[in-house]
């Protein structure tokens, strides 16, 4: 009773703060009543159970990935939406291969050792018989020059810098740290290296080693690019410390030629403004190992989940409310791409897209961008609602919004990016553990539920 | 360095607020620097590993909680605190016993299934040879008034009340439902019952038992009180739909006379006002299954961890920093009465007490209460605060503090309980997997941060 008791005084406080800018009680107690649906008939979490456990990874151009195209389709069939479609679009086909070997050959201390490794996105193979090389660590791409070709010429370059753990919001120490797994090989071929092996992305000491996409610019040669987990990062570091260190690695990465995916695409039309649409998304691709929970399985379900809530609560939207399903985020956004470009030639104006990529964790906020012509007004009056949200914990901020829906920003409506909590995200990204386990049912469901609840407000009051 | 950034953009906006209040920009780099050091050489995650691992389950007056004095005394040592030392108490010795069986041993559907089942903190036993009878559902204390002795005595009541799913404070919905836990069993042999099984207090669904304390009347005869899982109460509910039910339940619990046991206290002597304690907290017993991780090694290891960032960052405080580990809050709050009648004994003054006792999840606040002539006051000074800590995610709002500092309430000084999210509590509360593997180290350690950061500026300005 305690609690209803100061629910109802945030009402009545809220009334007061309603008044002067349009939203209204009626706008907390539907609020009130999409969470409550929200935590007692949401659906994401038996479908996230769906598609991590009877699908799993859901790399680009995998049968995986085809899988869950068919399933989320399926899925979105049965909620009685006024139209459910694939959109076409063309991703890379890279296959990871054998399970990679990466291993310390020579050292003074310890005899031939594995390191738990994975090959990142892109790269190539070293070819059946694998090679040795002598090791040199460097703390990111910066220091490549001041090393030069003399040192590097011939060696597998270890980029170890860390991660920072004293960024609060994890992200920006993702940020700060992605350049070396990113152009790491192809910046160190550049100077006659002969591979990359990068400490894994997270904060976490541990043995599970991160894949990610590594991209190969096309003036350096072509080198195999793996992740080692953290702990073997801080291993090999120390070894290199007392001698030198050689390294054997192999790996059978193949890149095949582009193949046809689609987006998954279902949504309600709008009553009095079909015209003007309000998406909601994640991407359907993951990483091929582990299955993707979190990055982002948790975001399609979130999606998908905002248009069951929409049905069930008998909401008949003034404007369209499209959930997009984005394929290929992960290495190559070939999916965002086809759908910008499809909704830029059909002359479409999405008044708002939210995107949710950051994982499934207990919702902390949004962060909004746009084009710079709208977004200080359009932020402006968003903030105006967060009366009504904050007392489920959600706090506005600008800042980035989602890749996918990135492209969309010259049609000048408003970008938001779902913010959960992030300190448990880079544990498990891109990872083996990125499994249902690691999810928490309610944490997900109110992600759903703070989605939920902003589309309905823009729905409400346009922008 | 976007990051960056914005966080000296915050400073600015911060400064203008703070002009006006007495914080300070130093006060923001201070903090800053609290949460560094808390992000990169706390040591509250090791010592609960440690804590967990190498001891356990920690029932007041169990060979694990003597330990459990013993480990962080050991700590508390090597911090260079001006004093650490041992209060002792009196804790009640309750013995879980066998294994218990709770089997369903007829039902049309079924044939004999066993039920996961944990006794209930100060339950009887059934004696070796268990009890057998039949089973009736209620769903609360207030269904038994209009069952009655006619329909209750002999049988077995089950407590079928769920927890409100709908609430987004977890805790809240534990308060709707924990009445049965606590006073079921003595409130059913009332009207003749032979024994009571209650729902586990959790939203989850699953097979994990959660025990926690019972109390018996002494107007009331006393009779076996046993937990089931969340999905063994389902099925039970579902056989009782379609047919009679009789269980066998067998558990032999025991109660010893009361034993001598202790608090654990460290401290910093303040240099000015040394008379001015603020007491940070967390309760060093826990239940014997599992390991009592997040409740409450959490708030033990962050009390300590507040003390030893205090000595890492050469922080001479003001007032008298205290850190009390206080024993047996789950059965009985020996701990917390026999160090506030100390404390009453000697005049002291705690201008502060800070407990956490609400797990290791990312903080989002705390929550103040205090004697009704001081809360009023004293929340509107910490909240002008509050600019301080929002870039860390923490609000402020009034609400319970600890249950092992209420009893310092009558001193009137302000008292306080961290908050940290609260939507995976009760998935491990009072259970065998409330273990290490729940516990993330950034979050936990974002729990020390906020904690010292609360205490510097009660230090620095007073109260």
């Amino acid at each position: 009773m305690k609690y209803f008791n100061t629910f109802l005084l945030v009402l009545c406080f809220s009334a007061s703060i309603f008044a002067q800018n349009g939203a209204s009680d009626e706008d907390a107690f539907y609020i009130r009543k999409i969470y409550d649906k929200a935590l007692t008939e949401g659906r994401c979490y038996d479908w996230l159970y769906d598609l991590t456990t009877q699908i799993g990874g859901r790399l680009a151009g995998s049968p995986q990935a085809a899988a869950a195209v068919e399933y989320t389709r399926q899925m979105l069939d049965t909620l009685g939406l006024d139209s459910v479609y694939l959109q076409p679009c063309m991703v890379p086909h890279w296959v990871r291969g054998d399970k990679e070997v990466v291993r310390v050959v020579n050292s003074s201390t310890m005899g031939s050792v594995d390191l738990p490794a994975l090959s990142l996105g892109n790269s190539i193979g070293t070819g059946d018989k694998g090679i040795t090389a002598e090791v040199i660590e460097v703390q990111g791409l910066q220091d490549l020059e001041k090393l030069g070709r003399a040192k590097i010429a011939g060696k597998i370059v270890f980029f170890n810098g860390p991660m920072d753990p004293k960024q609060i919001r994890t992200f920006n120490a993702y940020g700060g740290a992605v350049g070396q797994r990113v152009y790491g090989a192809t910046d160190a071929a550049k100077y006659g290296a002969v591979a990359a092996l990068v400490r894994s992305l997270t904060t976490r000491q541990d043995d599970v080693p991160h894949t990610g996409v590594s991209v190969y610019k096309d003036e350096n040669p072509k080198v195999p690019a793996l992740a080692i987990s953290t702990n073997a990062s801080n291993l090999l570091s120390d070894l290199l410390k007392k001698d030198k260190v050689n390294i054997y690695i192999r790996n059978t990465c193949k890149k095949f030629p582009d193949k046809l995916s689609h987006n998954v695409i279902g949504e309600i039309k709008g009553s009095e403004f079909p015209d003007e649409i309000i998406l909601v998304g994640g991407h359907l691709d993951s990483w091929d190992v582990g299955s993707g929970a979190h990055d982002d399985g948790a975001g399609c379900v979130h999606a998908m989940d905002v248009l069951q809530l929409i049905k069930r609560l008998n909401y008949q939207p003034k404007r369209t409310i499209r959930c997009v399903l984005f394929m290929n985020e992960e290495n190559g956004l070939g999916g965002g791409k086809a759908y910008s470009a499809a909704s830029d030639a059909a002359n479409e104006f999405h008044m708002a897209a939210i995107e949710s990529d950051a994982g499934g964790f207990t919702p902390r906020g949004f962060s909004f961008d746009g084009h710079a012509d709208i977004l200080k007004p359009r932020y402006q009056q968003v903030t105006e609602w967060l009366p009504l949200l904050e007392p489920y914990g959600i706090s506005f901020t600008t800042g980035g919004s989602g890749a996918d829906i990135g492209p969309l920003k010259n049609q000048k409506g408003l970008l938001a990016g779902l913010r959960p909590d992030s300190q448990r995200y880079f544990d498990y990204h891109h990872t083996a553990i990125d499994t249902i386990d690691a999810v928490n049912k309610r944490e997900l469901e109110l992600g759903t539920a703070a989605m939920t609840s902003l589309v309905y407000l823009i729905d409400k009051y346009g922008l």
